[in-house]
């Protein structure tokens, strides 16, 4: 682990453009996504800065590809419409260059899913984020030759960060983007450089919606920034707005509304300035 | 624009029945509504004195519309049973002379919504809510002789009320109901008198639902009263709302919260007291 | 009545020990639920220690069925694809013999409703929550010799706890699990047993989601105790969250997140002790 004071610096620089350009420019943001967290991922995008917008239909799906910011795709709750809309989506959105972020949340989890997700890869997302066992098990089911782990059975993560460097590297490579995986510390990667930011809090376990938002919160974004840049930004929004917002509550239900108030209130020199730290891929 | 001061007294008086109704009668308030705010819809109509009830099939659609108070369709995302639901619920509505409410949420987006945007033409909707640009995109649709202008390319709306103003009046002579212009200062009309209504919040913009849900509250309110008077009532009680909860808040996720709050709490006097003055058209 | 105090000790130890065993096994307990309140059952199966995911295809319905805790199925907002979903999961719950809570929510309205309803009859659910209206309505759809009543025209109970207490006992009695029927006082019964439960609060009404999540909450527990401890300890939790909550809210919207509040800061003892009493049946 090496530190570049230098390299350090540009990207708080850049960290902080990211916010600020967002906050002038106001990207419209469309999603398709779960309906578990489906108002979360809306509300956090309006309180960076954002507007949100979500579709379901396949001709919506090319609307909002050729529409817009950036796009995101979560894979939480499936409709049986996804089959066509998702591919249809995210072939557009590699057609014609645009930055899109997927969040393969349950991989393991039924026929379309995993059917989804495989189609996905050729479409190479800009942004995939997860927490260290989607981020494992979707390395390994586009066969990037990552160590052959078992996947999670559910929502929650089975694996520590550090265990998902490897398939997050091979990820990041592949598709040319970045890749962010939840946990304790964050990793932030484009496949040469990892960054690693820390903050949060352990309420952030305790709702639903972290996760899923935060990948709407990447595609805000990416709206803006190259993919690397919107995931580092977006994980440190998160982190520190986590780390302020547990200060202030003893429960989960009002860390909810506290992190959703300082996501929004968050200076971009404090988003910068959150710790992190930088690892170069050898 | 005149003010016509007996006139304001008359209104003040409904929109102050109005209120008082429906938290001694506490309607069942049926819609088919978007999954983004599907849960803000129920609880701003549960704040006002209502009650919710969510569904979407098609012989469902036809049993809430044979049952229960006034019905809000909202076309924020559709699915594909829709193409049934829709068209069935609003063709009994029309035939039994129940109000119902439209929010005509991303209109452009994709061939169905068009479609059954289209179709409600013939079902003459009692109240229709929207954004400026909305409103003026669903006139067009119908072919009101508006004046064309372009359409939003998403949910945010891209014209001012004012712009909205002949296109609401058309919409409303068109379908004998009444048309509710959301934006800065929000417009009412009947196609005959326009009541402007004052008050709201920035923050309002800020949160995923304000719109959606004021659709909601119209159908509450058109359980009991008029179009017009319905839409007045919904408007002024959000705009009192806005205005109450945007002073004790600081940032958007506890101005939900205070909002929502401040619906519950308003009196039926504040609400038609909040400041509007009327137009009559020529 | 009669009340048999060394019953209320032993059932007051096992009300505290399923608490504490959720608290530390975290279970994860998935759920196919409507989508008005999907966000808030989430919540409260985290608030109360458990771990959530939701789906709606009938691979995934099998997959949830095998893997986790016990499962919620709530009848809502059905799509078409529940069709095959909901008997295909429930039928392979019955099969192996695991818990699950389902939640009849607006009972009569609409035919795939009533077909799912009759169906599930055949995989007896361990536990039954639903407002004393969806109650009877079962008891009677399920021909349980149950005295004809009129049912319910939309999600809210017509009905007293009282009068659901005969469909109650013959639904326990049928499924061989428990029942649990929501109201000013709640009723729990295996068939054998009937604990009252009191607290809760008047603002459980005026937000949606309170008894949906009550139902996915109950499945929490039923992940490790058996049906009646699990909905009478899930009904104690909900009672005395409510109760606390009201004291310290003015308004529907901060009672809901007061209430999730209350759900996770509340102590196993505490849960225990909330005042219930105990019946037994002739």
């Amino acid at each position: 682990m090496t530190e570049n004071s230098k390299e350090i610096l540009t990207l708080k620089a850049q960290i902080q453009d990211c916010v600020t350009l967002v906050r002038n420019e106001k990207p419209m943001v469309p999603s398709i996504t779960n309906t578990v967290t489906i108002n979360f991922v809306a509300n956090a995008q309006l309180a960076c800065g954002g507007s949100a917008a979500m579709v379901y239909l396949p001709d919506e799906g090319e609307f909002i590809a050729k529409n817009g910011g950036a796009v995101y795709l979560n894979f939480g709750t499936l409709f049986p419409i996804y089959e066509e809309t998702i591919p249809k989506t995210a072939k557009i959105l590699h057609e014609i260059g645009k930055n899109y972020v997927i969040d393969p949340v349950a991989i393991g989890i039924g026929a379309l899913r995993t059917k989804l997700l495989k189609e996905i890869k050729d479409y190479k997302p800009s942004i995939i984020r997860g927490n260290a066992s989607e981020i494992i098990a979707l390395a390994s089911l586009w066969e990037l030759n990552v160590q052959s782990v078992e996947g999670p059975k559910g929502v929650d993560s089975v694996h520590s960060v550090d265990n998902a460097r490897e398939a997050a590297i091979l990820l990041a490579k592949y598709t040319g983007g970045a890749v962010a995986v939840s946990g304790e510390t964050d990793l932030v990667t484009d496949g040469k450089l990892i960054a690693y930011s820390y903050g949060g809090s352990h309420f952030m376990e305790k709702i639903t919606g972290c996760g899923c938002s935060l990948g709407g919160v990447c595609a805000v974004y990416a709206s803006v920034a190259n993919p690397f840049i919107a995931a580092l930004t977006a994980t440190q929004h998160y982190n520190l707005a986590g780390k302020k917002a547990e200060q202030k509550v003893e429960s989960p239900a009002y860390f909810e509304r506290e992190f959703l108030s300082q996501l929004y209130l968050s200076t971009s020199e404090e988003i910068a300035e959150n710790k992190f730290i930088l690892e170069r891929v050898e």
